[in-house]
């Protein structure tokens, strides 16, 4: 029998709520296997930042990295100023614990309901690079707040950064049916990155003979994500084209409340991070409203990561067996009750 | 009676087939008002630079700004490698003629069909900076093509160039029956370039005090642009978002064939410019399929900006007139048809 140690950053608003069902159902999904979860809470997000000004110390994140894995609830809240948790929590964790793999599936399950008229079949994942692009800070201003201010941002892109980050979009495109790979960017603008994403899938296109690739401008593949999303297979794409391609693949697939991701750092250096990709919705947080179910598909894919393939899969088909019958249902149900359900429904 | 003087760029691909069809309707809408069109084409895109290997010549540019306004078709060929054109060319316009408000229109013509199943009444202008964020070209590579590569990208945003086409969108929503701003950047992560942006909104907002004002981070609006894009009115935001929000909003609206756009010069310093917002289209250039609507949208904000707008509303009844019948026909028509069809409903 093993343990599998969990930091828990449940974080803002409705963030508590969903990661209380996340871990019901992950307890349930683990149930016989000889894993039991031993959860390390940890208290950070915005009622902290209010009680003692920190968003994450070097003892937070030394803890946080004896961890097996991190499961998220969501960091932000409207009395907090823009970009404080975001920079110094959220984009903290995921470039200290070198989280380069950022995961997003984008799948239409059967019975959800899609805005477009026509989805087709929606089954595709985008890989999202997580430690670099303009996400990475090195932007200044000066003269702030008089007519001459200049305000710069910096999308800084390595070759070190984007080669790892394509190598495991392809080894993820070669392990799929389809075995394709679409490389998302701006090169006809943004000439320095571009051609660096583009020489480097060229390159690692030689190791993966059996991966079909192409490319697109990230304005042309917003179309196709809603004229023709059953295109993609394998998204690659930079740190920003991706938070951007991400959102708008959850929209056509149901909704940000049905969006699972991962924060993968596949070198295990450090423990990689689970959390959907909704944010804390203070509108609706304490009202038992929110859709735990991107928090569920999350922890299928922390499953996944731990070695739990079969516990992992328990846990999607109860997520489909539930989606599939929610057309049928009038009830809306509470997020403890969706949570309750699916971890029945785990439970077999 | 008095002339419009018109610089030509047809440029490449599909670019002169339907900017043939767009003077073909800008002299029908003129006809009979006193103004008679005189263009001068200019030689610029693929071939020339195949020919020359010259993108764009001081002469070019200086001759091109002895004129009232250009009408471009499109700019981009596979053959010349990305970004030279692009870059060399149609942003060294945009840029060189200050063309600083990138007006795109998103609206749903009846008898249009949106891939949305429930678009709504959509009808909502993005307003586009066209002159800074990450589209000045202040990026660089070092130890370019060995692993030791960095590849920078630089977004250059200032109060000047901030406020300017913040007060124009302002302008343009208090002249709107909803008079609704929305703000899309990305505040939490490029703090900087997201924080100008935001105060730069709030501040002009005193000035528009009947204007109401929403915030959307990039990824949201993406959403939105799915889920209920009747909730925009007018759309202000950064180069680069702008340009990734108004190929969404084609696309919701009826693709890139129906999709207007004008870089305009608001301080008449020089040349607005009137394109499509689609591409060379090289896979169908030559055959006559491509939509010639795109453009003659474009040539209705020509005419506006130029003080017709009597002329501008014929055209774009005619081309709500057109859009509102082709569901009703089975025939494809080419090019050059649809083109005739509109110069004849313009002249009545
Ligand atoms: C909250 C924000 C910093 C974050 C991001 O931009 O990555 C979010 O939008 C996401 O996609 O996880
Ligand atoms: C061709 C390209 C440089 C251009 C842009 O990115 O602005 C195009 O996509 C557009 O939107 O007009």
């Amino acid at each position: 029998s093993s343990t599998l140690n969990l930091a828990v950053v449940a974080g803002d608003g409705i963030g508590t709520e969903v990661v209380e069902q996340g871990l019901l159902v992950l307890e349930q999904a683990l149930h016989g296997t000889g894993t039991t979860v031993r959860t390390t809470d940890f208290d950070l997000g915005a009622r902290r930042w209010h009680a003692t000004g920190e968003t994450l110390t070097d003892q937070d994140l030394a803890a946080i990295r004896t961890h097996d894995a991190i499961l998220l609830g969501a960091i932000g809240d409207p009395s907090v100023p823009s970009g404080v948790l975001e920079r110094g929590l959220l984009l903290t964790l995921r470039f200290a614990l070198d989280h380069y793999v950022n995961l997003r599936p984008g799948k239409l399950f059967p019975g959800v309901t899609s805005p477009l008229a026509n989805p087709g079949d929606v089954d595709f994942v985008v890989v999202r690079e997580g430690t670099e692009g303009p996400y990475v800070g090195n932007g200044g201003a000066i003269r702030v707040g008089t007519p001459h201010e200049v305000a710069n941002e910096v999308s800084v892109n390595t070759a070190f950064g984007v080669e790892r980050v394509v190598r495991d979009a392809f080894a993820r495109a070669a392990a799929r049916p389809r075995k394709k790979l679409t490389l998302v960017h701006k090169h006809n603008v943004l000439v320095h990155a571009g051609h660096l994403w583009r020489r480097t899938v060229e390159a690692v296109n030689a190791e993966f003979p059996d991966v079909t690739v192409d490319y697109l401008h990230v304005d042309a593949a917003t179309i196709f994500l809603v004229t023709d999303p059953a295109r993609f297979d394998v998204i690659v794409t930079d740190n920003l084209f991706g938070d951007i391609l991400t959102d708008l693949a959850a929209a056509i697939t149901g909704g940000i409340g049905l969006a699972a991701s991962a924060n993968i750092n596949p070198d295990r250096t450090a423990p990689s991070m689970f959390e959907p990709v909704h944010g804390s919705a203070p509108d609706i947080a304490g009202q038992g409203k929110a859709d735990p179910t991107a928090t569920v598909l999350s922890v299928a894919m922390l499953l996944d990561h731990v070695g739990q393939a079969d516990a992992a899969r328990r846990v999607e088909a109860a997520v489909a067996a539930d989606l599939a019958e929610r057309g049928a249902s009038e009830r809306v149900r509470s997020t403890a009750e969706v949570g309750k359900d699916l971890a029945a429904r785990v439970a077999g």
